[in-house]
């Protein structure tokens, strides 16, 4: 009761002053309490002279438009300007690139970096790539306030901000409930705001398969819940992928084997292991059964298919939760064990396995991302790919390991979403130190980011932003700002509220933190 | 694993054959094969001509519009109707109602019992009140299904059907966060989806007074989050209570006294009790002050316009936890208990606090409900009211405690859903036993319900919805149906999975149960 009025009364001191600033914290930023008045019809954006992106810059010109109305909500309303009008005075971002990349994709070397300088009548942004310009026109927008009807002002300010971990991800499972292709744009659009840059999209799993592969159709037409209304046409996914990139956001997709195939046997004769039960076939089905040719075969071409779909050159290829017991019933895998000289270790089959579809993506030029499984299965395994981590009890243990064997690593273990907690569990996400665990500087370098994974047992189109938004907004700061800078909960508490209100003004559906308002509450858009 | 393995088989099936059938699980009903298609150009509903209630009878002649819409929910897109039509006959729904009554409000009394008989070409409901119609109408319209494209159809079916208890409540806390109207509005709907009657309102507590007051503007004026964007006008009001009227839903608002006033002490001056610090005033606030004859003046003013505000005869005036501590400080109230004789119980005090209003409220004809722990500050008090029994642990044992003294009671205590749990705990709620104590048929006829409690510390517009259903449908069956026939949560959950995507259709933000799909997804309207 103490700690709730304490938290309450913290809330109130947030309420009367108007809290400024940027979630999540850029690296560097200085506020001024000179402040300008900015007007819709006084507003604009341009490139600045020496900028290498210039007019008919896709994302950009894109962004402009998108930000000018994340900025200024009411310009449809088209009244109520008037009290500014006079105040009002022309107000300019220049925006200067200095390397040109207006149609390329964002990667993992795309340099996110940006200054923003906020003085009277101009805010000039400097990035060196547009993805560095996105992030700096984002926080502009998070400059910008209201006071009273339509009054909008930013104060003098100065930026200088970069990620602290090239790789900061969402992870959204579309198997165990199908998510309706404008609910993960929307997602998107929310990520942009926290300057997540990668959408794991954890596409098919045991229960369903959406996606519709030009070369397999069976897939979706047997896999998916339904073959017309719960599937992604390959223009959904190119749909998905292009307003990714806008947002300068990668998309990497995760089909997820041998295990969680369940959905894929559907659609494929002889792709899944028969399980056996004393002499016979159960009429069950475990793991893709890796001691047929064919199954490779398969597995080349989807991967082959899939490659070409999705353009960022990191690819996800699952190989968690091995279930043995299937392949350990079927004589056939048994053979193939004997032949193969593995005697009666299933775990090294399950390398075997990884190993081969690693291969196979390697040759399509991709980086694999595989589940902290596999490394636990193929220790001495010289293979290069990213380990995720996602086990819990001590991750930071295991991230030692996987850096010590010189492998990348992703850390999801603490950043799970997807079970409810009370809302305030924000800060179960905000207080973890990815980089607590013993290592040298060189072996911490290897920690390429980390992801928050919201898996679909009980999540779909109906729930799905409230229980990941604020909650993620936290991790989100964990993973681009100075942990130094942001280690305290209490400080955090009153920007996340104003963070989270800014959220609502834009339409994403983001769950309150505690006892208060906004301004302007949730309307469904 | 295991578990949720079956609970996935079980779904599966459950998604293989129609679920059909209607929630909360009518007393009475047999299904058969025979079924019938329906038109949307071919159906009707009318006034049976043995009915007393006729067209022109407001509520039903709105509830036949709502559930056509509810029913052909794709009228509106004209085409597709085309397949069924060749098929179908003419349908009517003839509802024929003992006695009249379309323009009063329902209330504790109130017969919501009916009879439904689904033949070809026509539904037969009878009901002693258009209350009971309504019950009917909303289990016919579950009745109805669709298959493939706007292809509707409805069993041949037979329904006796009445509710266990005649209090089922949903309480909103509008204090700790503002719920705009349409919030509100849509809560409502979903409430008569599920056959809930009374929406307890506990409009106002310690952080905002939202609702505005004729006779003290000053309350909302300075004690709300915003004195225009955030407050309920009388005419808000009068919305909220005829939006529920048309639903045969009663509206029992709660002003919360004498603790939980923190905010009414913003607009009215020398109401709360000044806490002291040594020999001074701190600066705090305590619950009402207890030992002015002011404090009872105010609150018989401000209950008589509740009173004629709110036409329904409960109200609640709340009672719980009233922290002594301020008034112990207090040497006027010091005195006072000196001159009233109480010594030094307080808890005489706030008895005595609590009757005097209670005597108010009566003397306006109103039913008072409060919180147990007014019961269990005054056991011995002779005055009749409601007593809500919220408190964890043996809720059971209090029931009986308060049932040998002869008051009413309404369960709230494992109801609560403002705290989220994994959302399957839907079976929580669902395996409540609100009559298992030990008492007498007599003592356990004085439990007149139950009630869901939303508090708002954690819920807003954004995520009430999924926070709310369909966890609140599984009390919603508890309150209404046969505990013996809706024992089992196995048998439960593919009816409620179900019910849960025809909440989805209606346009409720309703959360899924566990990994599964529905024909139509969510889509925010």
């Amino acid at each position: 009761m103490n700690r709730l009025r304490f938290i309450f009364m913290l809330l109130l001191s947030a309420e009367l002053k108007q809290v400024y600033g940027v979630w999540p914290m850029p690296q560097h930023i200085s506020h001024f309490t000179e402040r300008y008045v900015l007007h819709p019809h006084q507003f604009s954006y341009k490139y600045s002279s020496d900028s290498a992106a210039r007019h008919g810059c896709s994302v950009l010109d894109a962004a402009f438009k998108r930000y000018f109305r994340i900025i200024f909500p009411d310009i449809e309303g088209g009244t109520g300007f008037r009290k500014t009008w006079s105040e009002a005075k022309p107000f300019t971002v220049s925006v200067s690139v200095r390397t040109v990349g207006c149609d390329e994709y964002p990667n993992q070397d795309s340099d996110e970096s940006y200054n923003l300088s906020v003085s009277a009548g101009e805010a000039m942004l400097r990035a060196e790539s547009v993805w560095g310009a996105l992030r700096g026109l984002e926080s502009f927008s998070q400059l910008v306030y209201e006071e009273d009807y339509n009054s909008y002002y930013v104060n003098k300010t100065d930026i200088v901000d970069f990620p602290r971990f090239p790789f900061r991800g969402l992870l959204l499972d579309t198997s165990r409930h199908y998510l309706p292709v404008h609910v993960i744009l929307k997602t998107l659009d929310a990520m942009a705001y926290n300057k997540f840059n990668v959408f794991h999209w954890h596409i098919v799993d045991d229960p369903s398969f959406p996606y519709q592969s030009q070369l397999y159709p069976d897939l979706s037409n047997k896999g998916a819940f339904h073959p017309v209304t719960h599937i992604y046409t390959p223009s959904d996914v190119r749909k998905v992928i292009s307003h990714a990139r806008f947002r300068g956001i990668r998309v990497v997709p995760e089909f997820d084997s041998p295990g969680h195939t369940q959905s894929w046997g559907k659609g494929q004769p002889d792709l899944l292991t028969p399980c056996y039960k004393r002499t016979g076939p159960s009429g069950t089905f475990g793991p893709i059964n890796p001691s047929l040719s064919s199954s490779y075969q398969f597995m080349g071409n989807l991967l082959k298919e899939v490659s070409s779909v999705f353009p960022d050159t990191f690819v996800h290829l699952g190989g968690d939760e091995v279930d043995f017991a299937c392949w350990k019933s079927n004589p056939n895998v048994q053979a193939f064990m004997a032949k193969m000289g593995f005697g009666h270790d299933y775990n090294k089959l399950e390398s075997f396995y990884m190993e081969s579809i690693m291969n196979i993506s390697a040759a399509f030029n991709k980086t694999a991302i595989v589940w902290q499984d596999v490394f636990d299965f193929s220790k001495q395994s010289r293979a290069q790919y990213v380990v995720e981590v996602w086990k819990r009890g001590c991750y930071l243990c295991k991230m030692h390991q996987v850096a010590k064997a010189g492998l990348k690593i992703i850390l999801a273990a603490p950043f799970y979403l997807d079970l409810p907690g009370p809302t305030h569990n924000w800060a179960r996400y905000y207080t973890v130190c990815p980089l607590s665990f013993k290592g040298t500087e060189q072996q911490k370098k290897l920690v390429i980011g980390g992801e928050v994974c919201m898996w679909g047992e009980y999540v779909d189109a109906a729930n799905l932003s409230p229980r990941l938004w604020p909650r993620a907004s936290a991790a989100a700061e964990r993973l681009w700002s100075d942990e130094e800078q942001t280690s305290s909960v209490e400080k955090a508490f009153p920007r996340l509220q104003d963070f989270r209100c800014k959220m609502i003004r834009r339409g994403v559906q983001a769950e309150p933190l505690f006892i208060g308002h906004c301004k302007h509450e949730y309307i469904s858009l």
